[in-house]
């Protein structure tokens, strides 16, 4: 262990590398655990999980590794079920469906895993880390994530909001550049634009807060990781990069996707789940972005869209998947989150010992 | 001079540090020569300078420093001053020259200084580096510079941009991250999206180009300027951080504003000036923002602008000036270009050696 760090120290891990706690299924048990044996700490993304189904995916880690790992979760928002779609919405979301060959007017029944149950299931089981996104964490939570000894880490995507997640008693904050892909974690609205980049974020976080923070955004190997341990991260926080790798749940083609993207191919859409987030331009995003202002909001229009994005799924169709990426997902490579965080390790060494300032 | 960096040696300076070639009357010849003093490359920001203000800003940074300084020039796009500006966005400009007490419907004169008497001047004068954005320049106004000597440096927001920079002959690319201040460097249309953030860009464009790359970008300091060096940049160009120095032309309630500015402060606008460009959001955006896409093209929208930005800085109301910011405005220091350079040296050089990885 790096003991003069304070997350490896903290987390009990040997490098300050968190895979992201990304949810729909691609942070699979063997992922997580992969990532967490080779010394990093590897996360469930259990936001879309059921209480039940996040027990039996912790307990399957355990089984697999006995090393440190985090559970990440979204903090819920209110909403209204019950709200209409506006007609054209609804037009363009079923003429997806027609060429997927699924029934139109899809009839959601749960729109979100009620977050009460997922909390009791993270506490009940006592995990080492947990994570959150979208949100403040209630007092009452972090209390007993506290006193059972949970390292608890909030996400920030401006100065505002990583005070705000100090305020709240967190241990740590990742703080998430506009490279990053997938969910924005934004919480506090009404500002005149919070998609700040990694490279202007964190030195400014860093100069606010006291607790350390852990660098997101764009950051894909031991280049990224020397730069944002510069800039004053202590840790970093790797989605795209892990996403790619032999153990995620995330689809073949979308493994393709992010190899061979370019860095001007992603884009922020509200279309497959209501909240913004940065995934590569396809159809999906195409055909519902004239409508971006009229769609439900979080998790409204995430159930709405469940249907069709699983059956792109089933059916190998990469134009109606979401296919979540980061600005450097070119960069991302084919092998096993072990071997990654090896890679890592290694490249970071050689870019801080190469590091030369003047003659 | 720092021999084994391409940047230094090829520009003969002592630091690869570069004032970015802000127009708008910032970059004073004070300003450029008392960074080029100091080791850095300053560059005279010439995009909106007729030929001969150019020979005379020019003679009198020789006058001032006997260091290298650079020039930089806007690539001409074709444009119909000719053609009509709708009524609300006619409306909307007249309302604001209300406000100031200016007449309404201003008539242009003249929308842009002819480039290829802006070029001459900068070839008759033989200065040490040349700089431009918004394209490629002319091979054949490369051939002359690279004849007589002059380093030449092209501007890249993409990986595309930067490919074909290095096609075109150039000595350098400055590679801009999503972060910057002011003007987007954007010539290559037709992607989903050019908002690379540095962190992601600047990897990706060194893997592809054999030539130096010069990151921008959020770059205020030397946490920022070690980080660049990690992602394999050889320079670093920083434009805010020079704009709030004592010797830049920026009105002082620009100044203010940079330091004031939160890291959310700054938004993209064609507002100013026809092309995108990052400033910190004030009444002059807002009033604009709903007429975003019907506003003329550079440099059409930039010459009707003129008055506006003109009078609001003589009547000192920064909400109509242009504040030009990038998004780490927040760290830039009220001091000396001179000793901003020393600092950013120091600091750099403290970060790099303090860079640890493992124990």
């Amino acid at each position: 262990m790096w003991k003069a760090n304070p997350i490896t120290s903290r987390l009990r891990v040997k490098w300050p590398i968190i895979q992201a706690g990304m949810a729909g299924g691609t942070t699979t048990p063997e992922l997580v655990a992969a990532v967490s044996s080779a010394g990093g700490l590897g996360t469930l993304g259990a936001g879309y999980l059921s209480a039940e189904r996040i027990r039996l995916a912790i307990r399957e880690i355990r089984q697999r590794t006995d090393q440190p790992f985090g559970v990440n979760l979204f903090i819920p928002e209110k909403f209204d079920g019950e709200s209409q779609v506006s007609a054209p919405v609804s037009a363009a979301m079923n003429e997806m469906r027609e060429k997927l060959g699924i029934p139109a007017d899809w009839k959601v029944t749960r729109f979100a895993e009620p977050f009460e149950e997922q909390m009791a299931a993270v506490v009940e089981e006592r995990v080492p880390v947990f994570s959150f996104t979208f949100g403040l964490l209630e007092q009452r939570w972090l209390s007993v994530l506290k006193q059972q000894g949970t390292t608890v880490i909030g996400t920030a995507t401006t100065v505002r909001e990583a005070v705000a997640l100090e305020a709240s008693g967190v241990d740590m904050i990742t703080a998430q550049g506009s490279e990053a892909g997938g969910h924005r974690g934004s919480f506090l609205p009404d500002s005149p634009s919070n998609l700040v980049g990694t490279m202007a974020l964190v030195p400014q976080i860093v100069d606010r807060v006291r607790i350390p923070v852990i660098a997101a955004g764009g950051i894909m190997d031991g280049r990224g990781i020397a730069a944002a341990f510069a800039l004053g991260a202590q840790g970093v926080q790797l989605g795209t990069a892990f996403l790619a790798c032999v153990e995620s749940g995330a689809h073949p083609l979308h493994k393709q996707a992010l190899r061979e993207a370019s860095d001007e191919a992603t884009v922020l859409t509200r279309a497959f789940s209501g909240k913004a987030a940065r995934g590569i331009e396809n159809d999906f995003m195409i055909h519902l972005a004239p409508h971006e202002n009229e769609l439900p909001p979080y998790p409204v229009q995430n159930a709405l869209t469940r249907d069709i994005r699983s059956a792109a799924a089933k059916q190998n169709r990469p134009e109606y998947l979401c296919l979540w990426a980061g600005q450097a997902a070119a960069l991302s490579r084919d092998v096993s989150a072990g071997e990654l965080v090896s890679r890592l390790v290694v490249e970071t060494e050689r870019v801080c010992r190469s590091l030369r300032w003047g003659e």
